[in-house]
C-alpha cells in the first residue's frame, strides 16, 4: 500500500512565479495526492523527478488556478529539478530532520561535535532547511558561542558539503578582505598585480551579504563572473588569475544557503565568517592567503581586541585546515575612494588600474600594500620588496593590461552602466569633516538599491579632515528607481552621516 | 515626487493560494510600482487599503499568471486587508525593523529591557517579523538565556499587545497543564466542574504547539470553538464557563505568531513558555489560576530540578504581573487515559463526564484532584473538601449537563469522528510493560496526522506494569489518509515506543 501511494504521480507545470531560493510547489486543494498523504498548506514536502528531489513548501491552490492531476512549481523548484515534456513527479513527505535535534541543542547551549556539524551542513547545503531553520541556526552560533573546535569542524564541514578544486602545483595565492569597509574593492587590483607577477590566483569571491556590494557585485559591472569550474579553471590556466563569482561554483554550497538568510537579518558572528571564508578558501585549493581586516570605530571589526580575536581566529582555524595564512591590520576610519555600490566602486577600481589622474589615492595603496605582502608570503619576493615590486607592476601597465586579459578570458571587459537618478546631498554648515559613519553610508547606499541595482549607491566627495562650506555636496546619491531614491532620502533625514563641525 | 511614487496603486485578485500565516503579494514582473520602487523576489512590502496595512513578501510572477495593473493577495493577505469590489492598493517598502537591533544585541549575548522587549512584542503582533526573524528571536531566548525580570518584562510586553478582558469580579477561576503528556486532557472535565459549582473560569485553550493535541483541537471535535471576544463573553455569562479557542481571540497575539514558527523548531524555552502561559491568563482577565505540571522522563518537564525551576518562575512572574497562581505537581510517568489524539482525546473525556463504565479512571482522579484545589484557592470549599466536592460535582451528572450548556451556548455539542483507518501494533513477545515513551507515541501520533486531521492518533490498550502476550495489540494507529498511516508505520519500524520485558 505504502508503495502504492508514493508511486501516485503528478503532471507539473512551471506556474511562472519566483521565490528566489525557496523552493514551492503549488498543489490543488482537491489533489488526490494532497488528500493521501494528508499534505496541509505549508508543509514541508518532498518531490522526486527521476535521480532528482528537493525539500519543498507546499501551498494549497483553489481551483481554477491549477487542475486537478497537475502540480505547479516555483522558477526555484523548475530549475532545481529540470523537467522535461511530459515529465512526472512523485510527491513523498519531507524525511525528518534529524540534525535539526542538534542545532536545538546548540541552542540549549550544548557544544556541536564534528558529526554533529557534519550533518547539520549537509542537510543545509542539500536545501533540507527551510528558512526559519537556518535561522535557528545562525542565531545559536553568533555572539561567540562557537569555540575553536566547533569552528574548525564548522569550517571542514562546510568544505566537505561541496567540491574542491586542485591546482596541482604550489603556491596558490589568495586575499581577502573581511569587509565593513565601503568602496575598499581591492581586490581585483591585487589580482591583476599577483597574476601580472606570474603566481597563480584563481579568485572567488562573494555577493554583498550586508553591504551594498561585494567584489562579485563589483566585477560584474564589468564582465561575466557567474563561471562555472571548467571555465574558471581555463580563465586561470591561460591568465593565471580570475575574478569570478563562488557561488556560481558549487565550492561551498552550505555557506551560500546561510548567507541567504544572514543577509536579512544582519547577523554577524566570528565563527560564522571564519568558517564562510576559510572554506572558500581552501574549496578553491588556495595554500597562501593574506586577509586584510579594517579596524575602526564604524567598520565590521571596530577595536583593537576584537581584530585580536578575530586574527586568532583566523590563524588557528587555517592551521588546523592546512592553509598557511597573513592577518593584516588596516586603517578603517573612513570608506576607500570615492564610491559605494557596484558600478561606483568599479570606477575606481578602474582608475587606479589604468593610472588616471582622478584615481582615489587610498585604493591604490592599500591595494599595493597587500599584494606586495601577498608576494613576499608566496616567496616571490624578499622580505621588504614586495611592495615596491607590486607599485611597479601597477604603475607599468601591466596590472592593467592583466586586468583586461582576464576579464577578456572570463567573457569580455564591458564599461560599468551610470544611475539616471542623482541627488547630491549638502553641508549644513561651514565646518570641517569630523567623521563618517561607514556603517549608515553602507544603509543609505543599499537603501538607494544596491546591490540589487548596480548603478545605485554613492559617489562621496569629501574625505575626514576636508574643510566644506554650507551648501556644499558632501556626497551623491545614485538610484535606478525614484521609489528607491526617495527610501535612502528619508533615511537621511533621520539619520546623519556626516559630521561637519567647529576646527579643532 | 516620493507621494506620487508612493500613491501608485494596483487593483486586486484573490490568488486562491493558501500559504496560512504568511502574507505573500504577487505582482508582475513589468509592473510600474514594482519597477518604480524597485522590488525584488522576496522582497518585504507593505501593503495599504484604507486604513489597514500589512507587511507581505512579494513574490515576483510572469505573465499570463497576472496581468499589468494587478496584484495578486495570498488567501491570508486577502483575508487580512479585506478588499471590497473595486478597492485598490498601494504598496510601499516595509518600514526599517528598528526592533531587529534589539533581537541582535539578544543574540550576542545582552539582556533585553521593558522597551526592548516592548517593541519587539508589537512588532511581532502587527506582523512585521517574518519567519526567519522570529527563529532568530526564539532561538535566542531559549535555553534559558532569559532572566527573570527579562521573563516579566516579556510577560507584561505580551498582554499590552492585545486586547485584555475585564469580568468586573472575582475571583475569576483558571486551569493549565504545562503539557508533554499526552492524553492529559482534563480541562473540559475541570471546567465542567468549576463552572458547575458556580464560580466563573473563562478558559481559553490553545491548539497543540509540538504535542498531537490541544485542547482546543479536542474540544474542537465536539463544538464550535473559533468565537470571538462577544460571542465568548455571552457563553461565560450564561453558564459560568467557557472552552475557546485563544487564537480567535486577539488576546495575545504576538504569542500566537511566535508558536507558529516555535512548533516546527520544536523548541522549548521557559521563558516563552511561561511568558506564553501567563500572558493569556492575565488578558483573559484570570485571577486564581491552578497549573498542572506533570513530571516524568519522557514527559515535558522530566526531573524534580526542572519541575522546580519551572515553577518558581511561574510564581515569580505571576506575582509580579498581580496573578494568583499555584503550581502543582503530578505524575508524568506515562499519557492519561486511552487516547492520544483530537477525537479520540475527545472519546475518553465524553466517557469521564459520563461516568460510563469503560471510563479512563486516570483521567478522572487527575480533573477531580485540580478542581478540587482550585475550589480551595477561589475560596469556595474550605482547606481539605474540595476534591470531595468536586468529585460529588462529577459523580451527580452536574458536571456533565454543565458541559452540555456549554457546548449549547458555543454553538451546538456534536459526536467526535472517527477514523476509517485502523492499524493494530501488536506486542512482539510476552512479557510486562516495563516503559511507554510518551514523547515517541506523541511523535506517532502526529505522524500519523493529528492533530490536523482530528480523528488521526493512538488507541493505547496497556499501561505500565499490564501482563502481556506475543501478539496481543498494544495500541492501534488511527488515521485518515493512507500516506500518513504508512508514514506512522515507518518510523514506529524504526523507534520502539513500548518496553515489553521479563518480570523483574
Amino acid at each position: 500500500m505504502t508503495g502504492a501511494v508514493h508511486q501516485a504521480s503528478l503532471a507539473v507545470r512551471r506556474m511562472g512565479i519566483e521565490t528566489q531560493q525557496e523552493y514551492v510547489v503549488y498543489m490543488h486543494r482537491d489533489c488526490h495526492v494532497c488528500r493521501a498523504e494528508g499534505f496541509e498548506a505549508q508543509a514541508r514536502v518532498q518531490l522526486h523527478l527521476n535521480a532528482r528531489s528537493i525539500i519543498a513548501t507546499l501551498n494549497v491552490v483553489d481551483p481554477p488556478l491549477l487542475e486537478l492531476g497537475v502540480a505547479g512549481l516555483s522558477n526555484s523548484a523548475w530549475r532545481a529539478l529540470k523537467p522535461l515534456h511530459g515529465d512526472r513527479i512523485t510527491v513523498s513527505h519531507a524525511p525528518t530532520l534529524d540534525s535539526m535535534s542538534q542545532v536545538r541543542a546548540k541552542i540549549y547551549g550544548h557544544r556541536l561535535d564534528a558529526p554533529a556539524l557534519d550533518s547539520i551542513i549537509h542537510d543545509v547545503a542539500a536545501g533540507r532547511y527551510p528558512g526559519t531553520h537556518i535561522a535557528a541556526f545562525l542565531s545559536a552560533c553568533a555572539g561567540g558561542r562557537m569555540d575553536l573546535q566547533e569552528t574548525i569542524d564548522l569550517t571542514r564541514a562546510m568544505v566537505a558539503a561541496g567540491d574542491r578544486l586542485d591546482w596541482g602545483h604550489a603556491p596558490i595565492a589568495d586575499k581577502h578582505c573581511v569587509g565593513g569597509l565601503p568602496g575598499n574593492r581591492t581586490t581585483p587590483i591585487v589580482v591583476s598585480i599577483i597574476a601580472a607577477a606570474g603566481l597563480t590566483i584563481p579568485k572567488t569571491s562573494s555577493r554583498a551579504i550586508t553591504s551594498p556590494a561585494g567584489t562579485a557585485d563589483v566585477m560584474e559591472t564589468m564582465t561575466p563572473v557567474s563561471l562555472g569550474i571548467e571555465q574558471m579553471r581555463r580563465v586561470v590556466q591561460r591568465e593565471g588569475g580570475c575574478l569570478v563569482w563562488g557561488g556560481a561554483l558549487a565550492l561551498s554550497p552550505a555557506d551560500d544557503m546561510l548567507i541567504r538568510v544572514e543577509r536579512p537579518l544582519d547577523l554577524d558572528s566570528d565563527a560564522q565568517l571564519v568558517a564562510s571564508v576559510l572554506s572558500k578558501k581552501i574549496a578553491a585549493g588556495a595554500t597562501h592567503s593574506v586577509i586584510d581586516v579594517p579596524v575602526g570605530p564604524t567598520a565590521k571589526v571596530r577595536s583593537v581586541e576584537d581584530y585580536q580575536r578575530l586574527k586568532e581566529l583566523l590563524e588557528q582555524v587555517a592551521q588546523a585546515c592546512g592553509l598557511n595564512l597573513q592577518v593584516v591590520r588596516t586603517v578603517g576610519t573612513q570608506p576607500v575612494g570615492r564610491g559605494i555600490g557596484p558600478s561606483l566602486e568599479a570606477l575606481d577600481v578602474l582608475a587606479v588600474l589604468q593610472g588616471a589622474a582622478h584615481a582615489p589615492v587610498d585604493l591604490g595603496v592599500r591595494a599595493v600594500a597587500l599584494a606586495g605582502q601577498l608576494l613576499e608570503f608566496c616567496g616571490h619576493s624578499g622580505p621588504g620588496t614586495g611592495e615596491a615590486i607590486a607599485q611597479r607592476l601597477l604603475a607599468s601597465g601591466a596590472a592593467w593590461a592583466k586586468f583586461q586579459a582576464i576579464c577578456e578570458a572570463q567573457g569580455g571587459l564591458r564599461e560599468p552602466t551610470l544611475s539616471r537618478l542623482r541627488e547630491p546631498v549638502l553641508a549644513q554648515r561651514d565646518g570641517l569633516v569630523h567623521a563618517i559613519d561607514s556603517r549608515r553610508l553602507a544603509r543609505v547606499a543599499k537603501l538607494a538599491g544596491a546591490p540589487r541595482a548596480p548603478a545605485a549607491g554613492i559617489k562621496l566627495h569629501v574625505r575626514l579632515g576636508d574643510r566644506v562650506e554650507a551648501g556644499m555636496p558632501l556626497f551623491t546619491l545614485h538610484a535606478e528607481a525614484p521609489g528607491e531614491l526617495a527610501y535612502a532620502l528619508e533615511y537621511l533625514a533621520a539619520h546623519p552621516v556626516i559630521d561637519v563641525g567647529e576646527p579643532r
